[in-house]
């Protein structure tokens, strides 16, 4: 990487304004975690708060914020314009064959068939890469973790601002770490973060062909059965029990120990306090679920009793 | 390809008795599609209107059609025969290694390592290919469009003719095209049509392990999140937003700027006339669905509710 | 393989106390199929009467049963002890590269590009493997079957015992078999039993993206769409149709005929004596669940009648 840039010239290559002292900024990162040199973003006006605490050397917003102190890139699109910047530190990069040079495996990693280790991603000891494994750039494997046959670890998240032109790629530049004693399943996706890392606590296992989005970060000993879908930016605890076919929308959190029947759809963060376990879409407590189901298929006799104390004849097409 | 056969000849080699005069075909297509040379059929007396006004030298059907200008090629299974015929003109292809001599591939494009791209398959300038992606024969690859790694491009639809053997394999030979700055998401599953062309429109985004069946045409700037499917012959129009693990039934419409909730379930054609959002299994408008889940878990409630009504004992076995 | 131990050696192997007589043993098996020379063992003592009908020369077990035949091996987690017995008959392998001089491929099958196809795997007359096809060791395919590109099967079947320092793999040492006729979609991922056979019956048909668990029977003339997820030790029968993103929980029996409608979540077994067809969430007869969907965007009307027999106001919040 290694790309500076001052922010006067920055901001003539995004598109934006700089207001506030010029100086050499050296990369991206988010408004919770940038630092000197960096360059942030804020496009939800929620967070100005956050904003006038930033250590970033610049945020790119539509409006100075007063009280911050950093300089401005101000743009009508920051999202859009953060996008631009992140581009201009992270040049795509080729594909590299094989196990990249600048990549660092363990010697008592196996390796499989046909895997591919992108450049500095780092494989521990003990890991077990199944054939056709793809590793992106920068995915750390941690110690004794198995990745089963043609599973796809630090793709790109899937981020697109929507723009007059049609949707604009957000660069996805974070990477993903895969704690130790891990087993992921085959297929299964896991992307990389747009910024920072996509996390997979130690001890934890996923199935088959679940999908992992961006800058989601599972805990430890938590299970995933088989076709799990986990949007961008969810925070899933330890122990927590995941059945097959379940949904989670992003930026959701699911507590420790919380155990999420097949099939559910979860819209609202999830703690065990309540209960442990939640089913259903959107999810319930499971011994609400249970009675619910149970009573579903007596809906229609549900209808044609009411029709009936309403005085109603039953042959008025509740059926 | 460049086979020819008489009609009289592929009547003996599909089990069928030629009914009309004798020609020269070069090929199979469906019956809108077909024009002279070429052979259709017709399993549905649904489209015997359609029949009459093909331009096809012959039908594959079960008997006569009054007023159809060209031959038939009379049979008991019209739809068996036909995938008997279509073998006839594409014998199996054997899978070349690497990247075909006979594919064309921009220098421009950049790709990945031990991808497969077949006879006949385009990728155009700026195209990215990620690790493993496999392009079949003939997949064609707009410019600027993304493909993560594990994505298999033009695999066989999902077509089996039902016979007292058991299921009869329909050959699966039409292609995909992939339009300008698609991005298609890791271990994503696009078929080839049976005839024809599956379509992914431009700027069109699709993210990880969704299936995409045979003869299903997407428009441009849609975007469909991680576990989608997608039946054969679907038509999604432009703008559309689908959520994660949604699934969609064969041959349905949906119309431009439909925004479809996660696990939804579409079972019959949606516009966005009505509503622009659906939600549920099966698709309601958003705004009723959320009134009825917000619902759901009182059922129990209102079963008891309704036994007191009627003079009964909540103890009854409501619950 | 070929590993032999005394019951005596293995017990200090695994953490048990040998009671009863001392004999070599040469592998493990699960109780209804373990004979003589093998290992087995019982965690649920609702099995005890099997137990005193095993052929096995000892059992993994808490305590001794009073009438079994057999040596015991004393421990006071059975699971954990028979996964570590399992490991010390089968140690992992290394993953050979491309197919394994130990394989045995028939002349006439077709290969695609960049698959691997472990020691003594089977590949039968005419079948054909698409590219980067994953057939891990043992798996056998048989005639005429067609794999599609980026299928795995064979990966290890999710088994996890849990244990105070977080979950222990259980080893998954059995295979698959493919059977003559079938075909497996794209992407698609059968797991290797734990001890035993995956099994797919001849002339089945499974779409892209299906996730089979390990110990899946499923019988001849089966059609299966994409996306659906059938957990360990299921048993399906012949010319049953499955419809896409449908689910089954582990260890239920799909009788001969059965339709499953798209989307269904099968939570307990199912034939087709009541109803050939089944439908939703949990799965009920699909008559049933045309009736009940189409009554639940009514179900806020249904609750403002009933307030109103109630002599309640529809303004108190039903909405």
């Amino acid at each position: 990487m290694g790309s500076r840039f001052l922010l006067s010239e920055l901001a003539g290559k995004i598109g934006a304004r700089l207001q506030g002292p010029d100086a050499e900024v050296t990369g991206v990162a988010a408004l919770d975690e940038a630092g000197p040199g960096q360059v942030t973003f804020l496009s939800n006006p929620q967070y100005a708060r956050k904003a006038r605490e930033t250590k970033a050397s610049a945020i790119i917003v539509k409006e100075a914020i007063p009280g911050a102190g950093c300089a401005f890139l101000l743009t009508p699109d920051p999202y859009f314009a953060f996008a631009c910047a992140v581009e201009q530190f992270h040049p795509p990069v080729r594909l590299a064959a094989g196990v990249s040079a600048q990549a660092s495996v363990h010697p008592d990693a196996v390796l499989g068939k046909e895997i591919h280790v992108g450049p500095f991603a780092v494989v521990s000891e003990g890991a077990v890469l199944g054939d056709r494994v793809t590793l992106y750039e920068g995915v750390r494997v941690g110690k004794r973790a198995i990745l089963h046959a043609g599973c796809v670890i630090g793709s790109d998240g899937f981020g697109f601002a929507p723009t007059p032109q049609g949707y604009r790629k957000i660069p996805q530049v974070g990477t993903v770490e895969i704690g130790d004693d891990v087993e992921i399943g085959a297929n299964t996706t896991i992307d990389r973060a747009a910024l920072g890392v996509t996390r997979i606590g130690p001890g934890t296992k996923l199935d088959n062909l679940i999908q992992v989005g961006h800058n989601v970060q599972i805990g430890r000993d938590t299970v995933i059965a088989a076709l799990v879908g986990i949007a961008g930016s969810c925070r899933i605890g330890n122990r927590v029990m995941i059945g097959g076919q379940s949904g989670l929308a992003g930026h959701l959190e699911v507590g420790d120990g919380v155990v999420l029947g097949a099939k559910s759809g979860v819209a609202v963060s999830l703690s065990a306090d309540e209960t442990r376990a939640w089913s259903g879409v959107p999810a319930m407590p499971h011994r609400t679920w249970l009675k619910m189901v149970t009573l579903l298929p007596r809906l229609p006799e549900l209808f044609r009793r009411v029709m009936r104390l309403e005085g109603g004849n039953p042959g008025e097409g509740e059926e």
